[in-house]
């Protein structure tokens, strides 16, 4: 594979100093960055492809920390009704009704949406169908960290996902012999623990040992709804951090997502221990109730931003996720300084790269990284000109279809928004047939918002 | 002209009956809707253009009631600082340095952001410039209502634009004259109110009597922030919306734009003068804090949506803002039923169009209103598919890159993703040009946020 050589770039490093170069210049070779900066052209393979990005910024790839690959073709599934009508009348029976090969065109989909917004590396929460997930993260040319559901306790749980806590183990210990390092490194296998709810003391503190000995991450839902925040209490005997921490699960591998009713406490325990966050601002504005992103980055906890599942965000964007990001906190604390673009470019790239235990590996482009970068055009979008500041613009006014390039391992994905990895009008259209057997299916009645007349 | 006959398409005509026409069509001549339905083919003029809209959803244009078109080259000046900092420092001295011509270039940047996102029909509250506004709305084919900023009063003014209360009425009869109902009826003016802190009760008195006795509005910006209450009590006796009562400026022709430090006697008031609201969800959350929408609706209150200016929202751009709309009010009322898809929708398309006195003329696809209509693509974006509930997925989903073609008056703005109007690359490199001279004329000097390198 020949040398790449992106010349003439607004280059994004988020490197430790952070530093930015303008018109610089970025060599890859065998997937790795070698140089970002400014290149002596002596240093510059004379094989090397040259990529001229005038007028474009160069940037790590997003990382999306939170994101349900299989919840894609439920989209639309569950607005505007409440949390147990979304739960019992709309995602489960959706769950359900998924077969292997739905999940395959849905983890398709989303992948499809994510690379068009920049992304190059995620991680799954846990979903029925790890292998299929696997087979689109191969085929999408992205960087995924999938996990499977595991629920081994609570009430409401469909009949076909009910395991002991040992079955929950087992299963995952497969996915993670049969996927983990794949596809050249770019799928991981962690272990995934769904809620509280659904999640036995001994399931946690087992989990906790096996992630530590495979030197892996527990991805895992934590204070999210109001109402686990009473069940804990009530049947463990604490807030669900406090119980975490007295179990010994909290450490630097576990990523908490949501974290929305937690107090200064237990954010206190997230920082001693080194606990990751991931920080769903759609989901939290639609259903969950606003989290304190600003009181945790005061603290020094790792924040990074996930987009949560189609159902309950249901854009699966990180541009947009950056600019709620950005917005809903000045808004909640009539603070407009609160949370500046600055950070949440941080967030969405190198720490979420830390969050994901691969902050040696990918979010900012540095010597020795893998090359996942994506390529930004300043001038051409009358929804992001005039650039006055990069940055801010970035997080503040471009959106997905400002994004043109997007390259993961030195290899590009998309190109001149075109995706080369996967057959994007075939999955389209299969997803659009696909989600309309499994919602007939499921037996899901959508009521009609205004009278719909047919021929 | 020949008739224009649009076949096959997901109509949301938002009539009366908010029907639905499922594979419907429309017939358009001399720019007016002659029907919406399902037709006989025999209806239809042979030599009519046709446009086959199969998997499209066609749907009134949007209706954005607050934009501000000369601070489109200010998008990125007024990021994360405080209020003061953003009047003071910025804001102003970039008002104070745009000449007419580069007011000119702002308004064809932001009439081609809102082409993008679907608008066919906007208000400005008040620039410096009317007659280069008028110019741009002229070319770029849809429709405006226009106003001149007026201040006759209040402290930190900039010298040039301090007037007498006589000097900012006659300016704006001025402008009435040259610009009402030119360009085919597709633009009008409109009545400014710039604030409370900078309009005496004798302008605001006046201008009610003008308004009134020529059938126009007044665009007022209206308890915005939550100084302007602590300052309309110490100073008029009591809060804006009390004083403007007692005044007698509330009535159906004032668009109280903001709104969000109101009381709920206040909005008794507004429904019971049927004032309308212009509410504009970024700019709340980055700057003002969340108005009381649900409440308002809740109250049967005509609310509409505007995006605000490029300095403080800082997406000029409608889809973004219904998906705002939806959002916000759930997470901060922890009511994940409130403000639903089909209210966002009418916010957006009918009530807009009442907002600015233009219900009989716009703002819904019915027989005898003008041709103003959006076609959106359900099948091409992975952001939006599957589409299981069109209503929902266009609120909560689909993104101003899904709009594919803009009607207004009968004319096409933007056909297949290509606006027909504006030179639109030429207007954005003039615009980013411009921008940077404003910002060095202006002295505005931006922190680095992060260090920037050049050779």
């Amino acid at each position: 594979m020949p040398a790449i050589h992106i010349k003439n770039a607004y280059i994004l490093t988020m490197n430790a100093e952070r530093e930015i170069f303008d018109g610089g210049d970025i060599l890859i070779e065998d997937g790795t960055i070698r140089a970002a900066g400014f290149l002596d052209p002596q240093s510059i393979p004379e094989d090397a492809e040259v990529v001229d990005a005038c007028g474009r910024i160069v940037m790590p790839g997003l990382v999306n920390t939170h994101v349900h690959l299989s919840q894609q073709l439920g989209r639309g599934l569950g607005d505007d009704v409440d949390l147990i009508t979304w739960l019992h009348e709309r995602t489960w029976p959706y769950e359900r009704s998924l077969t292997a090969e739905d999940n395959l065109v849905s983890a398709q989909a989303c992948c499809l949406e994510m690379i068009r917004s920049g992304v190059t590396c995620f991680a799954e929460p846990g979903g029925q169908h790890v292998d299929t997930m696997g087979r689109a993260v191969e085929e999408a040319g992205i960087r995924g960290i999938l996990a499977r559901s595991t629920m081994d306790c609570g009430e409401g749980i469909p009949e076909n996902e009910r395991e002991s806590t040992d079955q929950c183990l087992d299963r995952q210990l497969e996915h993670m012999e049969n996927w983990h390092g794949k596809a050249d490194g770019r799928i991981s296998v962690w272990f995934g623990l769904r809620t509280i709810f659904n999640n036995s003391d001994e399931l946690l503190t087992r989990t906790k040992e096996l992630a530590d000995s495979r030197g892996v991450g527990m991805h895992m839902h934590v204070a999210e709804v109001r109402e686990e925040i009473d069940y804990t209490k009530t049947q463990r005997g604490a807030p669900t951090v406090e119980h975490l921490n007295r179990l010994g699960v909290l450490g630097p591998n576990l990523l908490a997502v949501h974290t929305v009713w937690i107090t200064p406490r237990e954010m206190d325990l997230f920082r001693l221990h080194d606990v990751k966050v991931s920080h769903c601002p759609g989901a939290a504005m639609k259903v969950l109730g606003f989290a304190p992103v600003p009181e945790m980055l005061e603290r020094g906890i790792c924040v990074s931003i996930g987009t949560d599942g189609a159902p309950c965000n249901n854009r699966m964007d990180m541009f947009d996720e950056m600019y709620l990001t950005a917005m809903i906190h000045k808004g909640r604390t009539l603070a407009p300084t609160a949370v500046p673009a600055e950070r949440v470019l941080e967030m969405a790239t190198i720490k979420g790269a830390e969050a994901l235990l691969m902050g040696g590996v990918t979010g900012s482009l540095e010597p020795g990284k893998a090359a996942d970068l994506i390529m930004i055009d300043m001038r051409r979008h009358p929804g992001s000109v005039p650039v006055h500041d990069a940055v801010a613009n970035l997080v503040y006014a471009m959106r997905s279809s400002c994004v043109d390039s997007v390259m993961c391992t030195g290899k590009w994905v998309m190109q001149d928004r075109t995706v080369l990895t996967l057959d994007e009008q075939g999955i389209l259209e299969e997803a659009q047939e696909r989600a309309e057997h499994i919602r007939k299916r499921a037996g899901i009645a959508l009521p009609e918002r205004f009278p719909v007349r047919t021929r």
